[in-house]
């Protein structure tokens, strides 16, 4: 019986289990997180199988799924050099970033223990075990980082989620890194910025924020997220994140020289182009 | 029997068509719209009494109502300066900024005609008559510029539209000017930056752009609006935007500079600042 051991069993972890353990009963759950009621919780729900210290799980499962934010990822990886693997274990994680945590994994590849770097791209601002959902993934993109050597690995985890119904990106670490911080980490800072610097500006004011726009509350919604997480986020993938900052800074001036100097058909150029481009994401 | 003339038939004329018909049958609703489809339609619908050429209209009302947009809005004051206007007509208008529309309109107080500026703060993607609704103003902010003789003006437009549940918001031209540049101007600028600049990266990439997270598609959503309105805007509240454009780098100079220098206490400061302010907009 094939047995998977999950460290971090919060929405991420727990919903990894639900979607193996309904794709395969006869997978074995081994689970494992800091704070007892998620494990608990799952265990009465029959998504995990039993409740393990890291060490044990680690040692007695076939694939590892290594479930915490990126600087736990990093440390777990470092202990998992330390411990007696079984010799095909397969091992990988959910971290946001994957330069940091591929390079940290050297470790494990001296040891030809097999790493695949992942990143479930789902998620939401709850946490927990409770908000975890088997239909989490549905659609999303999975990015998976192999190696050269890994290509066995790969196809291990893509068959134990084959029922999770996710967009597989098999990409390298840098492009991954590179999407995400144009894709989330960018526009995180850039939502941060907008909101305190615009809702400074209309404190100032004598009329109520909360008349602001639509637009306004779209565009700053994901300010509200977890300063913890994100600012773990802006240490993990600095050097991409100040390069794509210059790039906006760039564009940025562009319009802004073009405002100054009553242009016209350059400020329309401007918007037409990022109508344009924002069109070609449009979902429907 | 009193006449209310509206120029400019589009969405926000044809909601406001609705709105002071269906508080009170009485008012004479004439319309005026280059695009004959939208008045036409209105007469149709009852919603409006009258098709008018421009001068004709504004000869006949009590009260006028200019709905178009603002460059038009300074052009067509300017034609009622020259008008055989009645003597206690009313003139407002729905421009999107206020401070250069109030100047325009020395032209009308110089003849003792009471203009007071307007602007409710509803609308959507959609344009013309047939996208107006009786219930599009509810809830929302609705400014009026009063200058130190108009009360009787304020109260006059208050009354016809007492049926449309709006908020009426009292401010100066500037301070309405400095509510929108930071509650819809900046982050159109912002949104349509991020937009360009983070897609011209992901375009570089392997990965399908539709694969971006929700977050992002929502902080750049406006960007997709209609750049021949926005360039008008940017024209029309220059001064602001640039100023509040400034602050915006300042403080995403603040946030860069402490991504850069590893503090992480600065940025984690930066964020939770971000989502403090951003909590206060919360409409649940």
């Amino acid at each position: 019986m094939e047995s998977v051991f999950i460290s971090g069993l919060g929405m991420i972890g727990s919903s990894l289990a639900r979607n193996i353990k309904q794709g395969n009963q006869q997978v074995k759950i081994l689970g494992y997180d800091p704070e007892l009621v998620n494990g608990e919780f799952l265990i009465s729900e029959h998504d995990v199988d039993q409740l393990t210290s890291f060490a044990s799980g680690a040692e007695s499962a076939d694939v590892i799924f290594l479930c915490g934010p990126v600087d736990v990822i990093k440390q777990q990886i470092t202990e998992l050099a330390t411990l007696n693997l079984k010799k095909d274990v397969v091992v990988t994680d959910v971290g946001s970033t994957k330069q940091e945590i591929m390079s940290v994994a050297h470790q494990l590849r001296d040891k030809q223990i097999t790493f695949v770097g992942g990143h479930p791209m789902a998620g939401s601002h709850l946490t927990g075990a409770r908000s975890g959902r088997s239909d989490l993934f549905v659609g999303a993109a999975y990015f998976l980082i192999p190696t050269s050597a890994d290509n066995a690995g790969v196809v291990r985890i893509q068959r134990l989620l084959s029922n999770a119904n996710v967009n597989w990106q098999l990409v390298t670490a840098k492009e991954h890194d590179s999407f995400v911080g144009a894709g989330s980490h960018l526009p995180h800072i850039i939502a941060s910025t907008l909101a305190l610097s615009a809702l400074k500006t209309i404190d100032n004011t004598t009329v109520d924020a909360k008349l602001v726009a639509g637009g306004f509350c779209d565009t700053t919604r994901i300010a509200a997220a977890d300063p913890d997480m994100w600012t773990a986020i802006m240490d993990s993938n600095r050097e991409i994140i100040l390069e794509q900052l210059n790039q906006f800074n760039d564009e940025l001036k562009k319009l802004k020289t073009a405002i100054e100097q009553k242009n016209k058909a350059q400020i329309h150029d401007f918007f037409s182009d990022a109508q344009k481009i924002r069109k070609t994401i449009d979902r429907r």
